[in-house]
């Protein structure tokens, strides 16, 4: 199906697009004539793809998500068969901060997002029902791991699993240069130790 | 000196009329023009006041600033005269955090202001600069609190300090209710309880 692959694709050139102009003019610039000409494509072209802006920035979240989502499972197969839960969940925390240029592209294109949600019900929707669905998955991984022993049966899983994703508060504070990139990383070291004392570590 | 009074009154009504604007209809529709139409006057009177966009964003978010520190300030007073250094953070932390409306109004801005920050080197100096000044300002108290004997002098007063600051992560979270502000609350107490523990709580 060559044809769906296209598609597929030139959505994707799309979004990247999006992103770039996100990145580097930001969302005071975010039409869909600045994209298309980001893109390299007539706004003809770009209302072939996507009918709306709204449509646009659907897609290109979903996309950031999906893209957050593969470097994780990539940096999972690195980790062998079994991980150990500290180590997913220090991956899954550390591909959410704008540590490198993929990352960072994708937090800034979910910053915009937030703030677009603010005044856009159907994002608002959308952002909402990523979060939970993430969040849910956080805390499935924190009860197993409580379950098999990893962590102290006395630590609450829903008030453990808001912590954790409380700190992707880095993200401002890394792109603003107010805590270097090495710092956060030790910060939730510190945390995942503690959350994890004394119950073994994998590596 | 009632000149410079009104002066000041009407930049402060300039700057909540600009918060309104990125509240209710998002940075995409930040322009002067849109502002000078919020706030009820002319562009040429808005013109009067800011030159560029640019002044008119960086005393909106100095004000933002401002009225966070004043609301933190009067919390601190209705603490007493030696405040708890507990109560101290988790007052500061709460304001930073959209749990109401003129903290919602402060928090969006500054959401905003960190991604004009990208692209815009004037704005990233000073987020930067008030940043650094706040993270400051925090380390100093971790520091005076270890001295006092209110947290074990073991604990890393910096990763403390970059732990706590990272836990504003909670924002997007409470915006978008993925987490209640009751919960995020709940474990920021459990944080500060960890931080202090058996070093004493003053409520």
């Amino acid at each position: 199906m060559p044809k769906q692959v296209d598609h597929r694709g030139r959505r994707e050139t799309i979004a990247r697009a999006l992103w770039r102009v996100v990145e580097q003019r930001g969302v005071a610039h975010l039409t869909m004539r600045v994209v298309a000409q980001e893109a390299g494509i007539s706004l003809g072209q770009l209302q072939h793809y996507f009918a709306s802006r709204a449509a646009m920035l659907s897609f290109a979240m979903d996309f950031a998500s999906e893209q957050t989502s593969l470097r994780v499972d990539r940096g999972l197969e690195r980790l062998g068969d079994r991980p150990h839960p500290r180590d997913v969940l220090r991956l899954t925390l550390a591909e959410m901060l704008p540590l490198h240029a993929d990352a960072r592209a994708t937090s800034r294109m979910s910053a915009a997002y937030v703030l677009e949600a603010l005044h856009d019900e159907a994002v608002h929707e959308q952002a909402h029902r990523g979060l939970v669905q993430g969040r849910a998955l956080t805390e499935q991984l924190i009860r197993q791991a409580i379950a098999d022993g990893h962590i102290d049966p006395d630590r609450d899983p829903a008030t453990e699993t808001n912590l954790l994703l409380a700190l992707t508060g880095f993200t401002p504070l890394i792109e603003l240069h107010v805590i270097e990139p090495g710092d956060a990383l030790a910060a939730i070291d510190l945390h995942l130790d503690r959350l994890f004392n004394g119950h073994g570590r994998s590596t």
